[in-house]
């Protein structure tokens, strides 16, 4: 096997995506390329002290900005493509959160319009040491601190849209987009059906880490670097986005209100499972049943982002999504970052 | 510590349960009582092989039978009920799960009523190799089989409801009932806020193991042998059933939609956190939002449940629920089961 | 025709009914009886003025006083209850209104559990014109008064649930109970499947007038003299109430979310026009989709209600539901209140 | 008062608009002008007969083609577009309905994914009597037949939407798009906040009639020849569409879940007749929960639509939105069409 095509991308940010779809690539890339990528926060790297208020320093629409648009040479609608994240890795040693006025999910918003007054707009700096792999979090009231796990993430990947849409980086939906799923680290592959020639595919919204359902609408955000293998799936769709690692099957819905986010998900692995390992429907309704695993990724974004996980251990041995993680793997481990 | 009075209950079936509230007690306990309870499966035990219908053989509303209601001895309006439960064990070689027409979250319901026909109504009966801890499936098209843990589980854990109200065994709300959480394993402390005197719960519904969500609205269902050991924590209200484990704090919410399921669970985590570890609000909204893990419980029920979890190791030492948990955890440790 | 037997019924306080089901029969009646009743209004008559806060003057769970219940005599699971309301009219010359902390459509809810701060607690007198009948609103800041027709209601008509369940005065769900639909007003026939012998038929709830939605979720409450003609279909049931006027056919449905409830109701209608008008499936939900009213009724109580309303002028002449309500209309012509 | 401008408009096919924004200008307009427009019907005029089915004579995404953009000389973010439709007339004597697979609100869909096949795909030819003004349907089994009143509307009518969005024309959101409320007929003021200088209005969807909520997702679909005002409020936003007839102010919220759009209609009321009329927003909401009509408009597209209407008689004068509705009928006044 010969070394991969390596590229590494810092997008100058002028040159930031703030949509999917309705953006000029910013570079063609061949099936089989490693991306070595840096993305900004989504704040735009704005908030960097708790002073940093997001509705005095940022300025709609220009959040979340996504490296990228990619376009994958040979990729058509009808095909997937497969993204392989081999490494994400916070680019600072710290990172911030916030709360957003009308923004989360404990709290009256645009669209669950009330009459409340908003909830007080805070901003959150969390240490990172990189070294022990800890977010430190410092409370506003009395001297609370707490060392959390970093695990970091991509909330935001995805292809331009189908028909004919541009959508704001802020929004999951089939074509992947803000999902704010913590499943999406280091080790994942990440399938997206394409909708448009070239696919069109970016990334962004590092997550230092996040809980499920990223409650209060803002995760621990910060700028990363981030290694990706690249890989197309010839004449095979993907209506809503999937997820595979060495040990599970990952299927995901976007959309409101959270029940249906969540049979999509559900709707979508059945029909994985009757897809790649020959399992009849109700058969399929019945495994994913008792063996699912349903962890939220977001309630809070324009669409809620449902995740439906099956451990490959309970199935056959099969090459699900014609075997693109495990190839993405092998030409990761050619890799030398 | 003198030993633990403990009581063994096996109900006659004409004296189970059918309703959380309106039933008048089985046994009256007290505060420190461990009981060694059997409870049928959801079926009643009609369901013994793949040609035993629940439309033919179960009969509304004589599903869900509950073992119990128990009179706790001191319990008043506004105490709390903790059950501690110290094991689950199937009584059974075999288990049964089924697809119930117009039940479940994948198909046209009763509530989310459509013009198609049902889905096919189907039998699995799985085999529990208590020995290996396993659950065996087979498919009914082709041979496919798997082997899932056995991670015993009680779907239903309730007390009478407030308001006068008497609520069918099938459903999940602020009194508990039918949540169907895999969490409600053995190690869990389960609390309950006490709605009348005596807070008469009962609790049923084993499942040999069940995906997260419930997907087609059964579990790998049958009989429990269990062993749970009641506190009371008087003065002290909880207004949506809290699990406890050695390792977590877990709220719970169930309604319909489930975005308002989540919101009710994660709302009482912060609240938790707030009441026992002395967090303002804000801090605490924040620090669950990085922190929590968010598996659903049930999107198939009259409510929805959804679960919120934080890990006890990023909080300082706290007596959560006035230590509750401690103690039952010595409690059982001195029982000789 | 004889005159129909008529009972005058204003019950003792000590006998209001605060659940549906749970409750012994307050008066056997006989099908053909037309009732005169009094209805106290949901305060269970404690808010008289500005000053009377509902959350001081009331308690839990004595709220929603309905008038019954009525044991029907030969009334049988699978059977239908036919209350035609003949008249309903303001028992006092003043209503009132108000907000309920943590109730409504536009706030935080304890089901849509959010951190804001409840909205202030208010009431509003509107004083009833009978003569004119008219309601008159008085704003609390400044000087703005409005006049908005009198239009008397009743918020609650239902009959003991099925499945062993008792319910709350405040919920709505198959049963009927809490629905809060404008459309429950004289000249109506509300039909209700019966689920236990007798029926136990109860109403209460009287609204002088209310929007559509109950927005803040309490109408212009007060206590009704109500005349109900009553009927019993037997051997046909109805699994969602309906009503019918001398020009439509109204289904109802409630439960959340709001989208599930209008599938109730516009799939029941589609059902009806298929049992009494001999349309098949498709044709049904294809001229129902063309010719259906889609007015809510309430989106504040624990379940929300749609209503689907069909002129029964774009229908041939029918005999829906048996005849029953040109049946009670006749009943009601012979009645001398 | 001088003639206003007037300009004809029937697009050549090849320029119909399948999206809100990402499309050049089809024509600039002053404020003051009134446009002749033709709009094709939602299928492209592709389904002519009970043969012709969606699935296979249109093609994704050229589906609702709309007449527009139209760049609004001085139109500015911040501002508003008032579009009052002087008349709207079905420009063939027939029009089409149909059921499309996994689309509808009593189907499994794309969103709502469950396990169901498709309902079947039909068609219905509706005649539309434009002398006596009837709608004319013919049920597919059997010889029933019905007339309904032709009630002429835009299912579709917004502008280029913010955040650098392009929109299916298929979508409602709050740049307007797919309402699909029957609300917006002859008579009417639609205010649309704009999002992009010119605003770059359009509209299409033309529908014969429709019932509320818009059950099987498709209305009686028909070409239209409609005339409409242009205004132009500058300075003054509209955060979500509004329509103002000569009797009523009316809003609207489109999202999912369906109580979230009724919420934002709601709110939006609450929030206006305290902008125009000076009320205190708790003394607003007051008088809105007892005045209001709430009639469903969509329930079947990718958000749900809700209204809200307040008739003007409980009000003071006043001049809601500047007055923009009153010059409007006086320049329609002036229109000899």
């Amino acid at each position: 096997m010969s070394d991969p095509e390596v590229l590494r991308i810092t997008p100058d940010p002028s040159r930031y995506a703030w949509t999917f779809g309705g953006v000029a690539p910013l570079q063609r890339v061949r099936p089989g390329t490693i991306l070595e990528l840096f993305t900004e926060d989504c704040f735009a790297g704005r908030v960097k002290s708790e002073r940093d208020l997001v509705s005095e320093v940022c300025q709609f629409p220009f959040l979340n900005p996504q490296t990228g648009p990619f376009y994958l040479e040979g990729a058509e609608p009808g095909d997937t493509v497969a993204l392989h994240f081999v490494s994400i890795e916070p680019a600072r040693d710290w990172a911030a959160s916030t709360t957003v006025p009308l923004f989360g999910a404990l709290t009256a918003t645009h669209l669950t319009a009330l009459l409340h007054e908003p909830l007080p707009e805070l901003i959150w700096i969390w240490e990172l040491d990189r070294q022990r792999r800890l977010c430190r979090f410092h409370a506003h009231q009395g001297d609370f601190t707490a060392e959390l796990p970093m695990e970091p993430m991509h909330g935001t990947v995805g292809v331009a849209p189908a028909n004919l849409e541009v959508r704001s980086a802020l929004v999951p939906d089939a074509f992947g987009g803000n999902m704010d799923t913590p499943e999406m680290r280091a080790g994942v592959t990440c399938y997206l059906g394409v909708n448009v020639e070239g696919a069109l595919f970016s990334l962004g919204d590092g997550h230092a880490r996040q809980g499920e359902g990223e409650t209060c609408g803002v995760a621990v955000e910060c700028a990363m670097n981030t290694v990706v293998a690249v890989e197309l799936i010839k004449g095979r769709s993907c209506p809503w986005p999937r997820l595979e690692t060495d040990d599970y099957l990952i299927s995901t819905g976007s959309v409101r209100p959270l029940e249906d986010a969540f049979r999509i998900a559900q709707a979508d692995l059945v029909s994985w499972l009757g897809q790649d390992y020959g399992l009849e429907t109700m058969d399929a309704y019945q495994l994913v049943s008792q063996g699912v695993l349903s962890p939220l990724a977001n309630v809070c974004d324009t669409n809620y982002t449902s995740v439906a996980k099956f451990a490959k251990r309970y199935l056959p041995a099969g090459e699900p999504m014609q075997g693109a993680h495990r190839r993405l793997r092998q030409l990761a481990a050619g890799y030398r970052g």
